[in-house]
């Protein structure tokens, strides 16, 4: 476990407001969150279809997490399972699930899902490799 | 109508500060907004050559509209026509204008026009398709 | 000189908090700042491993610079040479320079160095031109 886990506890949030790291949940109350999840600044989160992210997921900083989008009309719950990540400036859409410990790219927009354990990056994100197991 | 505009009301801009939904605006002043305009978190407007953004126009998180390029050298205004919409992460630049209805996708970095009723998206932003006609 | 720089003064950054341009900084005793220089809004940066900004660079909004990057395990520091300029929703990731008088686009994903004077753009980005000396 890395070092600045060690510390970790559960998130302060409250309601359409900057947390202390300064990201931000709407519908937070619909917002499932793990254990040792790391959340970087400037990063939106509306849960208002339900959203659930693992143990030990990152999520870089300017990532967006959409489970409604009202310009293309599309509802669904996000899933980021247990050990995966979003590189900074990452969107994802509704209704999509990022398998275990899958990598996104920086920079990705994620319109599909992503299996576990494969790298995924671009816009729209694509497979570009299974991930080694370590 | 959707819902959520039944009860919309003007948002309160403070010059240079996050309004309540963290959005922001240099040069308040040169802003004219539209009725039922949303605009996501963390996006960042410059209406230092003035911005128009029409009726019922829908704005993602994360995207700036920029009326002054001071990288580029370049300065404009900006109109979004009644109805257009702009996708999470999108950058507008100085001069363009996003025609009535048209849809700009996620991700888009916008250096010219877009015609009314197209979709648009990518970096820079093209049009790949008329958009039909509700 | 531009117009708005007659009057600059060095920001006033507090660990972690918003300045009141709303960028922010991480470790920022390990920050090293130039002169005239213009961060936009919603820039977050991260000099864990330090980062050198020179004299009249600008930054635009919503950008990213990662001196650590707990997703793809890299480090180190990153140098913005005097007059390089980083366009809007642009990511520097650890241990890239980029060189004097040079220009990053919009948009844009850095892994690697940039070399002085050129432009470079995308993600990743690449060098598409010389710059010519204005």
């Amino acid at each position: 476990m890395a070092e600045r886990f060690k510390e970790w506890k559960a998130p302060d949030i409250k309601e359409g407001e900057l947390t202390k790291w300064n990201w931000m949940v709407q519908h937070a109350d619909r917002l499932k969150l793990g254990k040792h999840v790391d959340i970087g600044a400037f990063t939106y989160i509306n849960a208002k279809n339900g959203i659930t992210i693992g143990d030990r997921c990152q999520i870089g900083s300017h990532c967006s997490l959409y489970t409604v989008d009202t310009i293309g009309g599309k509802d669904g719950p996000i899933t980021m399972e247990d050990g995966s990540c979003l590189g900074t400036h990452s969107t994802i859409m509704p209704g999509v699930t990022i398998g275990k410990d899958a990598i996104v790219g920086a920079h990705s927009l994620v319109l599909t899902d992503i299996p576990s354990g494969c790298i995924a990056h671009g816009a729209p994100a694509k497979v570009v490799k299974e991930r080694e197991t370590p």
